[in-house]
C-alpha cells in the first residue's frame, strides 16, 4: 500500500524541539514533508503575507526528510505546500506543532499552529494542530507521543468531518500519565490584557503585551476542564465563522 | 443623554481614506476615539504582537478627534484601547474599516479589519467590520455612508447577540444605488493560490502570493450572492470556532 503523505508545519519555527518530535512520530505513519517558518511565528493568528515577498529554501536539519523553511507565517507554509512544493501531489494529513504552549480556549484564534491546521482543512485535508500546555522550549514532550500517534492514526484512517480541523492540547507533564482523551468544546474565556509600559533609552514609551487568562466557563465539556483534569483535549474547529443562530435573530429584530 | 463612546480601528492604517470616512460618520453618532495601525496591516488575520514590543503615540490627523497610532496589528489596537488608553471607560461600539477590499467568504479569517471587530466582540462590545469590495485606495466610498450609519445605529440601539461581531461588505460602486441589506452566511469558497516565482538580483528565488477566488457555493443566502446582486452583506461571525455538530460525530466514530 502507498504510504500516506503527511505535511508537517508549526509556528515555533523549523528548529524547535516540538516539530522535531512531530516529524519523528509522523515518520512512523507515512512519508513526511516539512514546510515550516524559518523563525518563531507565535501569535500570528491566521496572518498571510500580502504586500511582501516570501522566501523558501530547502533545509537539511531532519535526517532523511524533505524539508523547507519559509520566511512567512504558518498559513503561508501550508499555502506554499499546496501552491508550489507539492503542487501535483495529494496530501493525506496536515499536522502542526507540537506547539510549546497552550492553544486552548480563545487562544485558538491567535495561534499560528492552529492556522496551519485550519489552512489544511480549507484544502479539504484532515488536519490537526498539537500543543502542549507548557511554554518551556526545553520541556520533555515524550509523554504525549502515544496520544499524538493515536489521534493522527485515527484521522488518517477515518478522515475528519468536512471543513473541520482538530485543536489538540496536552496537559503539562504530571507525576501520573495523562488520563485519556476528551472531545471538547472551546472554553468561553478570554485574556485580560495588561500592558507593561516602559521607557526606552531615548525617553520614548513602549509596551509589552501581557495578560492573565480569565475563565468563567464552568462547563465540564470544555477544553480547559479536560486540561485541568489531566486529559488531552480535542476540539473540532471550523473556518466557517458564521454564527448561524444569529441570522434569524438579526432578521427578526433588525427588520432591514 | 450621554454620547456613546465609539472606538474606530482598521487594517489599512491610520492614514487611509476608509478610516477617515468612518471617523467622520461615527462623529454623527457619538464620541469617537481612534486607535489604528501606523502602517498597513492587511492580511494580518488575528495576529497579535508577542515576543516584540509595541509603540503607541498620539496622532493629530483627525480634527477634534482623539487618535492614536500603534505599531501593532488591528487586534493589538483594540487590546491597547481596553488595556491602556480607555482602561476605565465603557466602549459602546467598536467599528473597523472601512476596508479597501472585500472581506467576504473565507477572506474573513485573513482579515485584519475583522480581527479588530472580533476583538471587540471578545470584550462583549457590539462590534462591526466594514469593507468595500473595491481594492483601490482612491475609490469613492461616499455611496456607502447611509448603510454604515444605519447598521451602526442599529448596533448601538439594539446591541448584538453575545459573542457576535458583524462582517459587513459593500458591493463596488455601480450605476445604480445599492439595493438593500441582506443578513447572510459566510460563502463556502476558497482561494486557489498561485505563487509568482521570481529571482532577485543575487540569483535567489522569491515569491509573491497571488491567487484566484474559487466559489462553488450556489446558495442565495451567502455574502457572495448579496455582493454579486448589489446588496450590502451582513454576516454575524463568532470567535467560538467549535464545530459543535462534529463533537458527537467524533465521539461516536472515534470511540476514544
Amino acid at each position: 500500500m502507498k504510504k500516506p503523505l503527511i505535511l508537517v508545519s508549526n509556528d515555533d519555527g523549523i528548529t524547535s524541539n516540538g516539530i522535531r518530535l512531530l516529524v519523528e512520530l509522523m515518520q512512523e505513519l507515512g512519508e513526511v514533508i516539512v514546510i515550516a517558518p524559518d523563525s518563531p511565528q507565535s501569535g500570528m493568528g491566521h496572518a498571510i503575507t500580502v504586500g511582501n515577498t516570501l522566501r523558501l529554501s530547502e533545509s537539511h536539519i531532519f535526517d532523511g526528510v524533505k524539508a523547507y523553511q519559509c520566511s512567512g507565517t504558518p498559513a503561508d507554509c501550508v499555502k506554499m505546500a499546496k501552491g508550489f512544493v507539492l503542487k501535483n501531489r495529494k496530501v493525506d494529513l496536515v499536522v502542526s506543532g507540537i506547539n510549546h504552549g497552550s492553544n486552548t480556549s480563545i487562544s485558538v484564534i491567535y495561534s499560528g499552529t492552529m492556522s496551519a491546521a485550519l489552512e489544511g482543512a480549507i484544502e479539504d485535508i484532515p488536519s490537526i494542530g498539537f500543543s502542549v500546555c507548557d511554554h518551556s522550549l526545553e520541556a520533555d514532550f515524550s509523554y504525549v507521543k502515544e496520544h499524538v500517534l493515536k489521534i493522527a492514526r485515527l484521522a488518517l484512517k477515518k478522515g475528519l468531518p468536512k471543513g473541520i480541523a482538530l485543536n489538540v492540547n496536552f496537559p503539562a507533564k504530571k507525576n501520573e500519565p495523562i488520563k485519556g482523551i476528551k472531545i471538547c468544546r472551546q472554553t468561553r474565556a478570554k485574556w485580560q490584557e495588561i500592558f507593561d509600559r516602559r521607557v526606552d533609552p531615548t525617553g520614548r514609551q513602549y509596551f509589552w503585551l501581557t495578560g492573565s487568562f480569565v475563565n468563567q466557563d464552568k462547563g465540564e465539556d470544555i477544553d480547559e476542564w479536560a486540561i485541568a483534569n489531566n486529559y488531552t483535549s480535542v476540539v473540532p474547529v471550523s473556518f466557517d465563522l458564521t454564527a448561524y443562530h444569529a441570522i434569524s435573530t438579526l432578521n427578526k429584530e433588525w427588520d432591514i
